[in-house]
């Protein structure tokens, strides 16, 4: 144990011992849930070398346990060589979670309140039981974590409706207040940081990939309070957050110290009664949950989902018309890369995944409104692809041969929209098995693309559609099949999804989803197919009304792994007919010679 | 207000006067929960003249309301004309049920507790409030009711597993005991029929299609003890069911009287403590169930869902071995029938749907081991077809003519398991729409069978298949795609189910299930293609275990409605091969004349 990740921990256990903790709960999440931290919060990261995007760190005396899930077991136990750290699997069978495995072994333990959730917490109370006691710590690593990165404060922009797609504020915010008088609430705290950029339109950066502004909002029907890192207290102001915080204060919308979200709860109007609030605990940190109970009382508290998920989900009408364009900007910056890739290889140049995926993030920057990708790319040769998660390391990444499978998953953020696309291409070569994967991979994609529903029907419920060609062989993947995408903003968003797993949530017209089959060998390939598809109205009937897919993404299918007869005659018309529309549509948008390399790539088969 | 159902409505007032009840609640159901009720219970068909399967009535002073859903909306407004009973509509929205709907009208409530389920009840209770009150009057309509039928009592058979399939009951007594201890419960209260019949390996006739014995069944680690109608204070016990009783003693089973159980259950050898009791709410009815909070503690007595309805579902390697033989005798029966059919009708001879009826339960009796339908037959022509519960009627059914669809949906019970079969016949020339509708029934009936998919994987997960076909032609049908079937018991059986609707339970090796998508066109046709389909095992591979379905029916399906192009090559090649081992497997069991018809019907398109 000699390596920094050694030292930290030694540094912790000395914090531990100087407070009585018998031990210390650390995650891998931020204060609002997030998906992806900023580096502040990256404390697994930190302390331990473990880069996976979900993993929680136990540390006692004489252990130091990481538990996180299937997707990272090879990479935590590679990332934790060295540390003393070990991997505790969870959502395997007789798995031991953290509260039970703590149970056993400690009585007084420390949490950091601001990045646990209510439910973690409570699991962990109930687990040690009377005798034990969970100390919340906010920011807890502060005093060891000597260069810290703070808060970050990113600039603050504000979107322009008019020009680039979606609902002004102040008709949100009507619909959350007047959402909030039917159900009798008198506040609305949302802590989810997407849910508060869509209502208040605003955007930033703090957040790697997702153009998001750490902040609290808290709405009720006299104000709207924005708790952010960005007014005067924290230094200077840059010119255009200053004019985005003008534009709102304009709309009704007050900006408060990030920090005065105690405050602004607290502040009542000189009531007698704090009234109800209204909280969605999936994203509320415990240490704020516990705060609001000294303010509310119990029956004031109310949580639940909060309404702004599937409000958000259901896009407008003009995000839609601009996310069709933004899909076809993107499908130009995609064809040029696998163009370029195409040529780059066959004259025998030596393009590593990481060269690759930096072609590829530099075509799309020159599309008009980019404003950074939408999640780190996925840049996959061969045996890397078989790692749905695989991150392209920037030395050593592999080099991209004429032969096997590439498989690159890929998006960007702009100013119309978020795109998501993977494309696996075959290089040249292929082995019989990669084919029938390919091919039944594909056939499952285009079969879900075809689905035509009864309104209400949710994704889990045509999910076995994409499987099926896969079951058959029995095959099958372990992800979901379809996630939903934010409108410049997340890339990965609720509710709806489509998957193996249950979620009652219909599929509603207006709402962009994945749709992503895969198949990975381990130590061979990978495979996923993944265009994003919108779901709209499809005519009615005297047995109902209907709904179908259309597909948002625009980029061709490359056809020279596909085995026509197990494709099938359906989905081979589908695909001819899709690759057609995509020349068609690109075309007069690429150069020439990529628009003639691409007249070849989308012949009908 | 001058026909038989008003006179009894009046006697049912008067009663309620002499009592002081404001209402009275008269439910559809037996005692047991089962889903068809022996005459004694038909209460609500005495009542009101409603012959639907599903249908509850309230009576006040001043009104008559029969609750039932939109199945019967149609036949409940013909049935009710002249009673004075007037129609509420369930499960539409906005939809009052009867706890709120006697709220505002209501005081005392009369409701027979045998008949209600415990939650029904609880319902009502809390819609009355403090100020209501709900008496439980067991077999209210007793008094008023002068030649109400006696509880059944047909002779009771035990089943010979080793000739005729299944577990032997001390087997089955013993992992039901097993379970118990692993629970921690002393006894379990078995309430429904099936579950009964199932366990002891008993069949009766006290139900019409079902082969039950009205019955509780007492468990404990020391003594079995069968509460059923049958023992010596009942009068004779004919020689078969006294060797029965004898055979059930012999395996520890004490025979004893129906009204008994009360007795029994409050008899706990001389203990304290009654220990605890586990009982299935779902088929308790409240009386029962109000009883024995008054022999064990609210600790004592644990509600969930009986363990015997997951391994009764389950059939036997003994029972699937002879059930492979009952669907082809049930297969001889049917093409007897349907060659017949077609030659009466393409002779000129008039056929009517009750003829038809008629003689496929003529047919089907000359199989060896038939103990009598599992259902009504639906033996439906043209319009007729479009009601998915269509009661043929013995006087006045339609002619079935050469031209159009013809639909029957039948079913037998057999010592050695019980069939369930559709086949819509096209009688001679059919519209377009015809022909359309029925391939794409067929085509969704054809891809669920086709179906692999892993362990675990739940009927609701796969039921899209069969509807995408319809689906993609903005067409749907309103009931279930598949239910399980007993072994030579109820033709309706869970805990497994293919539906739209959620349930949960994994599709596991060894259950049997129907597979039967529909399409049903007011005053038009209608049209369901059901085969039942075992669930059964279809290896490993690196990504699991694979399960599959093995068509258990076979009888041909007919081809000349059939639009090939629009079934499409795989549902085509798997009809042909299907029709090519229908008649492969029953022409040498045929008569000669009819393996001649049908190797004509078979012939691949």
């Amino acid at each position: 144990m000699t390596n920094i990740y050694a030292e930290r921990i030694n540094a912790l256990r000395g914090l531990m011992s100087r407070n009585g903790w018998d031990a210390v709960v650390i995650s891998g999440s931020d204060p609002h849930a997030s998906e992806y931290p900023a580096p502040r919060w990256k404390q697994v990261e930190w302390l331990t070398g473990f880069t996976g995007e979900a993993g929680d760190v136990v540390v006692t005396d004489d252990h130091v346990g990481l538990w996180t899930d299937s997707r990272y077991f090879i990479q935590a136990l590679e990332q934790l060589q060295g540390t003393g750290g070990e991997l505790h699997k969870t959502r395997v069978p007789d798995a031991v979670g953290i509260p039970q495995w703590l149970a056993e072994r400690a009585r007084v333990v420390a949490v950091d309140g601001l990045c646990q959730s209510v439910s973690a917490v409570a699991e962990l109370k109930d687990a040690l039981g009377d005798d034990g006691l969970v100390v919340d710590v906010p920011d807890l690593l502060e005093e060891i974590w000597e260069d810290r990165p703070s808060v970050p404060v990113s600039p603050v922009t504000t979107l322009d409706v008019e020009c680039f797609g979606g609902v002004p504020r102040v008709e949100k915010l009507s619909w959350l207040r007047k959402w909030m008088l039917l159900q009798g609430y008198d506040k609305v705290l949302l802590s989810s940081l997407d849910e508060i950029a869509w209502i208040l339109n605003v955007r930033g950066a703090d957040i790697e990939y997702n153009p998001l502004v750490i902040s609290y909002l808290l709405v009720s029907q006299d104000y709207v309070k924005w708790f952010v890192r960005k007014s005067a207290s924290y230094g200077d102001v840059d010119p255009d957050t200053a004019d985005s915080f003008t534009e709102l204060q304009f709309d009704g919308v007050s900006v408060e110290d990030y920090d005065a979200v105690y405050m602004g709860l607290a502040d009542f109007g000189g009531e007698d009664s704090a009234g109800t609030i209204f909280v969605d605990p999936s994203t509320l940190n415990c240490h704020v949950a516990d705060y609001l109970e000294t303010v509310f009382t119990r029956q004031g508290i109310v949580r639940g989902v909060s309404p702004v998920i599937l409000e958000k989900s259901v896009k407008s009408p003009s995000e839609i018309a601009h996310l069709r364009q933004t899909f076809i900007d993107d499908g130009v910056a995609m064809e040029c890369f696998l163009h370029w890739l195409d040529e780059e290889v066959a004259t025998g140049r030596e393009v590593t995944e990481w060269d690759a995926s930096e072609k590829l993030t530099e075509f799309r920057s020159e599309i008009p409104g980019y404003r950074g990708n939408s999640f780190e790319n996925i840049s996959a040769y061969g045996p890397s692809g078989a790692l749905p998660h695989y991150s392209t390391p920037r030395e050593g990444s592999a080099v991209i041969r004429s032969c096997g499978l590439y498989l690159v998953d890929s998006g960007g953020q702009y100013l119309t929209g978020t795109t998501d696309i993977t494309r696996t291409v075959p290089m040249g070569e292929c082995t019989q098995l990669e084919k029938e994967d390919y091919t039944l991979v594909l056939k499952g994609m285009i079969y879900l693309s075809m689905a035509v529903f009864p309104r209400g029907t949710a994704g889990c419920q045509i999910d076995a559609l994409a499987r099926m060609p896969l079951w058959k062989g029995r095959r099958n993947f372990g992800h979901g099949t379809g996630h939903g995408i934010g409108y410049y903003l997340c890339v990965h968003e609720g509710p709806q999804s489509i998957r193996y797993q249950y979620n009652p949530q219909p599929l509603l017209p207006g709402m962009v989803t994945s749709n992503e089959p895969g198949l990975y060998r381990e130590g061979m390939h990978g495979i996923r197919h993944e265009n994003i598809v919108l779901c709209k109205e499809a005519g009615m009937s005297e047995f109902g009304e209907w709904l179908e897919f259309e597909t948002l993404t625009c980029c061709h299918i490359d056809t020279s792994a596909v085995i026509p007869e197990l494709l099938g005659p359906e989905a081979l018309a589908w695909l001819n007919a899709y690759n057609d529309h995509v020349y068609r549509t690109l075309a007069p948008l690429l150069p020439p010679r990529t628009a003639a390399w691409l007249r070849d790539r989308t012949m009908a088969i």
